[in-house]
Formats: C-alpha cells, sequence, structure tokens
C-alpha cells in the first residue's frame, strides 16, 4: 500500500490546476434582483452567493466523464458527452441556479458557455466542459455569463481559495461546501488527486451523481482514468440517495493534468493503478457521503452495510433499498429503532437471499445493538437504541448470512425540513 | 353495457354477508393501557378505536385473493395463502395495530385467530382468511383476540353499520373509512359488489394493497373470480402509491356468495365475466383513489393520467414515476408548477420514448394549463397555474406522442405532516 495523506486544496491540489468563482446573478430570482444592475456591482452587493466558476489546467488533460443515465438530459450533458468522446479537456465552466434543461435555447447557451469559455483562456471549445445545476426549464441568460467569464478568467487561482470558491459556487440548497484531497507517492513523485461536489436534493443518481470534479496530476491514460472513475462511482456515488429522484444534470467529471512525472500508467494489473484506483475511491467516497450528509433537511447521514450477500448486486440492492425508504428515514430522523421497516425495505430490494436469516443492528458513536436476529425480533432496550440513533452519523448493519459479498449505501434522515425545502424551491 | 347504481353498504351490501367490529387493545401501546382492564371495558372507554373485525358469510363462497410480493410476508399472508388456495372462504378476521409480521410465534398466532374464528361461527378454520396491519416486530397476544371475537360473533350485522364499523376497525393512520358498493342487473337478477379498504402509509403495492375485502353475490367460479380480480388490480392498487415502500402484509381478497341467483359466470369471453370485471374495477379504483387521497399527510390526490404510450408497461411506468417522486409531490403541496420535476421523473422511468414529443398540462375543477410542449418549456400563467394546483384534486396529463397505450396511477402530496406522523408512529 501507499502511504497517503489527506491535505486541503480542494481540485487545485493536484499540480497544474486553477480555480476561482464569481457571481453573475442566475441565482436570484428576477423579482428579487436589480433591474439594472451590472455584473459587479451584484457581484459586489451578493458576493455570498457566487453561481459560476471555473475550472482549469494550463495543458491538455486526460480526461473522463460519466452522465445521467436520465433521459431527460440538460442540455450542458449532450454538448460536455461530445467534448470528452476524445478523452480530452482542459477547462470546466459551471454555473448553479438554473439547471439549462427543457428550454428551446438550452444547446445555444451551453455551446455559448463553452465558446465564451475558451476564448477567454486562448483554449479551443471542444476542450472545454460545460455543467449546470439549478431549476429545471427556465431559460439561461447568455449575456451575464459571458460577462463573467471575461472577469473570472483574470481572476483563477492555484490557492486554496480557488477550490473552496468553486466548491462553493456549485452549491443550491446544499449547507456546506464539499471538497476533497489527498497526496501520495509513485516512486519518488508526488501525486494528488482532489475534487469537489454539491448535493443535496434529486439525488439518486445513476452513473453519476449531481455535479462533481476531479482533478489529478497523475500521468495516465484515458482509458484507464475512465475505468478507475467508473469503478470508483459504482461504490460511491451511485450508492447515496437523498430522495430517490434521478437528475437531468448528474455529472462526475475528472482531469490529469500529468504533471506529477510519474511513469505513465498504461498497465490496469499494475500497482500504480490499482493504487490510484483505490485513492480516487476514496476521495470519491468522502465527497459523496458529504453529499447525503447534507441532504436538503438532513440531520443524520446513514450508512447501510449490508454483508453476507450472495452478490454484489444483491448487498447494493439491499442496502439502497433501505437507505431510500421513507419510513426508515422518518423513523430514524426520531431516533426510532423501528427495524420492522428495515425489515420491510430488505424485503422489497431485489436479490436472492432467505430472510429467516438475516441479522439487523443499528451502530453509532453511541454503541452497537442487535435489533433482528435471523429474520425475527429480539429483546433490546429502546432506551439504549434511542441513544444510539441519537447520533448525527448512523450506520445500519444488514448480515444476509447466504454469501460473501457486501456493499455501503448512503443517505440521510427525512425530515420536515426537506418537505419546506422542497415545497418553497421557486419561491 | 349494465345499468349501475352506487349505493350503501360496503362488505355488507352483497347478499349473505354480516360484519362488525370491537376493541381489544391492540391499537394503544402497552404503557397507555390499563393493566388490569379486561376487553369489554376497554371496548367501551375506547370504543372510538375498534381494532378487531370479522366479515362472515353464511354459506361457504367462491374466493380469490393477492398478497404482498414483498419477501419479508407477516405471518396472516403465509396462513392466508394456504387457506385461500382451495378458491373457498367463508370469513375474514382482520386485527389492527400490530403487523404479527417478524416475530417468533407469529404464525401460532395467526392460525389461533383462524381457530377461534371458526370455532365461534360453526365453520372450519381452513375456510377463515386472516389478516393484520400495523406495527411490525411486536408480539401479538392472542388471548384478548379470542375474548374479542367471542363476543364479535354474536354481534355481526348485515347493515351498512356492520361495513362502516369493520372499515373503521381497520384503519391505522387513515383519516376516514373507506368503503365502496355498486348493484347492477344480470338478466332479472340483483346483483352486489362492496369492498372496503384501509391505507395509509407503506403504500407502494406490488400485486395487492395494505388491507382491501370485497364481497358479491354474484355466481361465479373462482378461477375466473381470481382472473377479474387480477385484472382489476394491475390498473387500480397497483397503480397507487403514498411513500414508495412496499408492506409486508398487503392483502386484498373478494369473496362471492353466489346468493343473487345468476346463472353461473363460466366464460370469460361473456358478456356477463366482462361486466363483472368492469364493476369490479370500478369498486377497486374508488377505494385505490381513496387510499391515496388519504395517503398519510396528504391534502390533495394527484392522478397521473399518460396516454400516446407504445405499451402499457412505459404509460404504467411513466405514471407510477410521476405519482412518486418525492419532488413533484412537494411542489404540488404548495401548488407549485414546478414541471421541470415532472419532466425529470418521466426521464428516469424505464419505458420507450422520444423525450422531445412529450406534452404536459395540469389540470383540475378550476381549469387546464399546458406547461410543457415537445419537451421543452411554454409560456405560460404561474398565477392561473398556482389557482389550478390549489384544488384539492390535481390531474397531471402526460402525452408522450408515440402510441395509443394509456395508464393512470393514483397518488398525492408529501407534507410536513407525512414526516411527523412517521417520525412519531410507535409512540
Amino acid at each position: 500500500m501507499v502511504t497517503v495523506n489527506q491535505i486541503d486544496g480542494g481540485v487545485c491540489a493536484a499540480k497544474g490546476f486553477m480555480a476561482g468563482a464569481v457571481r453573475v446573478g442566475i441565482k436570484s430570482s428576477p423579482a428579487n434582483m436589480p433591474q439594472n444592475a451590472d455584473a459587479d456591482s451584484l457581484s459586489d452587493s451578493f458576493s455570498e452567493k457566487k453561481d459560476l466558476a471555473i475550472i482549469y489546467c494550463a495543458n491538455k488533460c486526460n480526461a473522463a466523464a460519466l452522465f445521467t443515465q436520465n433521459k431527460v438530459k440538460a442540455a450542458p450533458i449532450t454538448i460536455s458527452q461530445n467534448h470528452i468522446a476524445n478523452g480530452v479537456a482542459q477547462a470546466i465552466i459551471v454555473n448553479s441556479g438554473n439547471a439549462n434543461a427543457c428550454t428551446p435555447d438550452g444547446m445555444e447557451v451551453a455551446i455559448g458557455m463553452c465558446k465564451t469559455t475558451a476564448s477567454n483562456l486562448g483554449i479551443t471549445p471542444d476542450d472545454v466542459i460545460v455543467a449546470s445545476t439549478g431549476v429545471i426549464g427556465q431559460r439561461l441568460k447568455l449575456a451575464p455569463i459571458e460577462c463573467g467569464v471575461e472577469r473570472l478568467a483574470k481572476e483563477l487561482s492555484m490557492t486554496s481559495a480557488g477550490s473552496t470558491n468553486t466548491a462553493e459556487a456549485i452549491m443550491t440548497t446544499d449547507t456546506f461546501p464539499k471538497e476533497c484531497a489527498v497526496e501520495f507517492f509513485i516512486g519518488d513523485k508526488r501525486c494528488a488527486i482532489g475534487g469537489i461536489t454539491k448535493g443535496s436534493g434529486m439525488i439518486h443518481p445513476n452513473m453519476a451523481t449531481m455535479l462533481s470534479f476531479i482533478t489529478t496530476d497523475v500521468v495516465i491514460n484515458s482509458r484507464l482514468l475512465e475505468k478507475a472513475l467508473r469503478n470508483a462511482n459504482e461504490q460511491t456515488f451511485n450508492m447515496i440517495s437523498v430522495d430517490g429522484d434521478t437528475s437531468t444534470n448528474d455529472m462526475v467529471c475528472i482531469m490529469a493534468s500529468g504533471l506529477a512525472g510519474n511513469a505513465e500508467i498504461t498497465d490496469e494489473n499494475s500497482d500504480e493503478f490499482k493504487n490510484f484506483s483505490f485513492l480516487l475511491y476514496s476521495v470519491m467516497r468522502s465527497l459523496a457521503r458529504d453529499i447525503a450528509r447534507d441532504g436538503e433537511g438532513a440531520t443524520k447521514l446513514i450508512s447501510c452495510n449490508v454483508t453476507g450477500a450472495g452478490s454484489f448486486l444483491t448487498a447494493r440492492n439491499v442496502s439502497k433499498s433501505v437507505i431510500s425508504s421513507n419510513l426508515v428515514k422518518t423513523a430514524l430522523s426520531a431516533a426510532d429503532a423501528n427495524w420492522g421497516r428495515i425489515l420491510c425495505a430488505i424485503g422489497y430490494a431485489d436479490g436472492e437471499f432467505d430472510i429467516s436469516k438475516v441479522d439487523v443492528a443499528l451502530s453509532s458513536d453511541k454503541g452497537t445493538i442487535t435489533v433482528c436476529k435471523d429474520g425475527a425480533a429480539l429483546k433490546f432496550s429502546e432506551v439504549n437504541a434511542s441513544e444510539i440513533l441519537s447520533a448525527d452519523e448512523i450506520t445500519v448493519n444488514i448480515n444476509l448470512k447466504s454469501g460473501n459479498e457486501s456493499a455501503t449505501a448512503y443517505g440521510c434522515d427525512l425530515t420536515s425540513e426537506y418537505v419546506k425545502i422542497n415545497a418553497e424551491y421557486r419561491t
């Protein structure tokens, strides 16, 4: 194994990357906006609500990305799929507050965002990845974005602040910015992988999640970069659910600057590739957990750890079924060990297992309690259970006792605040 | 077509059926119950919380039933599956407040409920169907049920009150009892079909719903009775969702006393069978809509009507996807025409269609407004839309414009009250 350090810096941790963000006024509803304000004064008066960001590398990067499987795809998804097809990218332009989905001129706007980014950075539009997040079905105006990009291109930073500003700019109903980075060595070359992401509603990813951008300076070809991304994604972003709704704008994208100076990774059986894959998984897992923890209205991170499954698919389906159940989520919100709902959610998951063998235990940093043995009730102290479930992070441990495969899914509790946020989202 | 009248009487509308309910103290938590109270005094002091009911026919009935597809099946489901296997039944015993699921002695209790019902009614235990609904994983005590059945057997009524008491006794978090009955003629013979049902959480049926009991006096064999039940079920109970959780106790059961005196229905191509099937569908549709309308915390009935689909499966999947989406449900709760969420939910449904052809309109008794044409935004008045969505019953009309099949699904809005009910369910 390699030695790994968690470090600051997010998407700017790896060599060669710069990032930055500004406010151009997309996030507020038109009714709340000063009608004649220009981009600069908006930026000053609403500086806490950045909504446009760029991640940029001075050289062309090998790159890979995964996109939503929703049949309704936002315009930037289609454009980015085209631009990533050659396995090369150099910049990402992203806005929040408007999804640029299901509008008549969405494609033109997404193409325009790539063009203005490319011309201001002196690169080609085909090497720009574009992403959007926010309200679906409202027109996104290009002109303010063009003004914003012009300013932004001069203000990009390779410091931690550049990454944090970008992580903040992609937030919608998120309550905190989500960053993660690690450093490690390949031979004597110091390498880094870092990323940012955002949630926090319409989160039930299928092949990718809302938005996540990852950078590395490792020298690795595009094919293996995609393979590592895809494998890690199956166990991280595809294992979270906030509300069961798969978004139209999901995207996870990785860019590798190749500036670490290691010998290029080209063999998928090499230790270097295995280590890189594992560390990419670690970074993405950290970001995915942050999304679940910060689910709309959530007060708790709920992990569901399924062991003893006959196949990974069964383990995955069972764990996702449990963390997706509204009834499990509301019970855990109230620290109520209503394990019958957990067993019920196990029961309607797709997979092969014998329910009369299933054990269920609940754990947190306050202890562990077994609530169900061989599919039937166990006597347990409700007081102890409630104490354990009062923690901020809860794990539901399920042993199917029918094999050796396992999987962990990540979700959050369901609270009245979720309803409030989503009833008022457009107002 | 036959002439049909809606009538009172629920499960007592058809000739030969009697029903009644008592309180035996299952519904309250042990902490709130007087420790030494006997069944009679409980029944008087808590008469508004009936929790045990019987539906009975003086003669043996042809019968059919459908059960939950959840791998976790409550004990009464297993016992009732055995008892219905011969296509004959004569009584139904049902309790609320405890699901009799996932406990070590659940089977014994379910068998005991059938035995005590049979001995008090003078019939055989194999002809008794048993059902339970309530908390999962808590032991159900047989002794109070035995006392209750003894009283109940003497108090059964063939009046409307017998049906209404039964409909009330099976309620858990339901806010109103759910009954429906129709009368019609086969030849010169007056026939009736009536039913009761209950919701209102853990409602996402798969082959059956929480609990529904239907009676008829039509002369019809068991095979055709099951066929009619299965067909109607696919378009009614299997088309509703309150919270996406498929229960461990779902059951719909129909009993035919054969007392109407019509010539026995034995030909599935006959007009009589087609009419019977359609009327059974009408009764079950009415009950299913009541479940959706009375979903936990719900303030609105939401129907999603999908037309122009290439197949019934596509129409079904799209309509169920829309009414199951937490984000659609919260938006409609606030009368917000956030149609982007509707399009998003269409997009992640399984099925074949071209999203760029899809039209979406919202309607209620206050009008209709088209919000999306050919998959893209239309200009519409938010004020008008909000007025239309302020109604108690809302229909989301989706035309996929890729075929001639259609389906309608029924759901409800998602409110803070849902969260409150389910956080506090066991307290």
